[in-house]
């Protein structure tokens, strides 16, 4: 009843995260009533990041540039790397201005259940930046899970004989949590993790 | 950090329905996976539905023929015309595969509030079409709601000279609905509309 430019285009969208058929329709019909300045400006954009989009030969960052804006930049420091699982992580973290050095982006963590072994994961990649000598301390910035853990502790192992100061992010309570309705392991995480108050 | 075509769809991304920045990040991320394979098919699908979909001249439902392949469908009663605020409440219909007749777009509800009149809404093209005396009968399927009800009172007014049959879809308990749950106009209104079991 529809015709099949707008069914395809229902359907595409409905395969987008978070949406499904209902929403899918929705913002179909909302680009239909007005294609010139809504639908085709985004037709434009979805076609100019596929072209000109690619992954930072050097971090593995999404920009169109390659090296990245972040290692192009020479105000950041080359000697700090940190490691993430994608690259939403780090634009979290450069969205709080958290991080001034470089980062490295992991594509995954390792995990038995779903077959990603070390090969599957920029590991190779990740020691050869290290083994330029450039690198002095590699933050572990994985999500706090079992897979996180193990492909923090994995990781540290293969670190080792580089000599590379070797860290990971602390864990705890999060900024506005109330400790009540923390789980189990975040208390016990901050509990062991206390430190003196500075007087 | 992203590069200005990225930061382009994101914020394009984040003014759908539904969206917000946090999820348009997420979509463009998930489309970036996989460019040739998602998300150029979703630039020409965007592209496509935006010249080829037009309003039909006759009920202004959406669609790439004109007239839409309803109002083209020799098998629907035309003298049976289902009045909706907008094409979603037609593809509702429709999926529930509950009106054998035509429609009529009205492009929304009189509104004190938004300062939306009689001439804003499509109210003159259905009084043309009832005029060719080829309706029968005209449904009024709006919103439930003050403005809804305010408008399928205007429209019977102005319908009333045309000697046309004018109906509106029933009010009531929602399939599946818990009495409990219901509001007090759904309640009003169901036991106000009370009718004799069938034996």
């Amino acid at each position: 009843m529809r015709g099949p430019e707008l069914d395809r285009l229902i359907g595409l969208l409905a395969r987008l995260p978070g949406l499904g058929p209902r929403s899918a329709r929705r913002v179909a019909l909302k680009l239909l009533l007005d294609p010139s300045g809504r639908m085709l400006p985004l037709a434009a954009a979805l076609s100019d990041a596929a072209h000109a989009v690619r992954a930072c030969a050097n971090c593995g960052n999404l920009d169109s540039t390659d090296p990245c804006a972040i290692c192009a930049d020479p105000d950041r420091d080359v000697g700090l790397v940190c490691v993430v699982e994608g690259v939403g992580d780090l634009w979290a973290i450069e969205r709080a201005g958290a991080h001034r050095g470089q980062y490295h982006i992991l594509g995954g963590t390792l995990s038995a259940l779903a077959g990603t072994g070390p090969e599957d994961l920029t590991i190779a990649h990740l020691l050869e930046r290290v083994a330029t000598g450039a690198v002095r301390e590699v933050i572990l910035a994985l999500g706090a899970t079992v897979d996180g853990a193990a492909t923090a502790h994995y990781l540290a192992d293969r670190l080792d004989a580089s000599g590379v100061a070797v860290t990971r992010v602390a864990q705890g309570v999060p900024m506005g949590g109330a400790l009540e309705v923390l789980d189990d392991g975040t208390l016990t995480a901050a509990l062991r993790a206390r430190r003196p108050l500075p007087r």
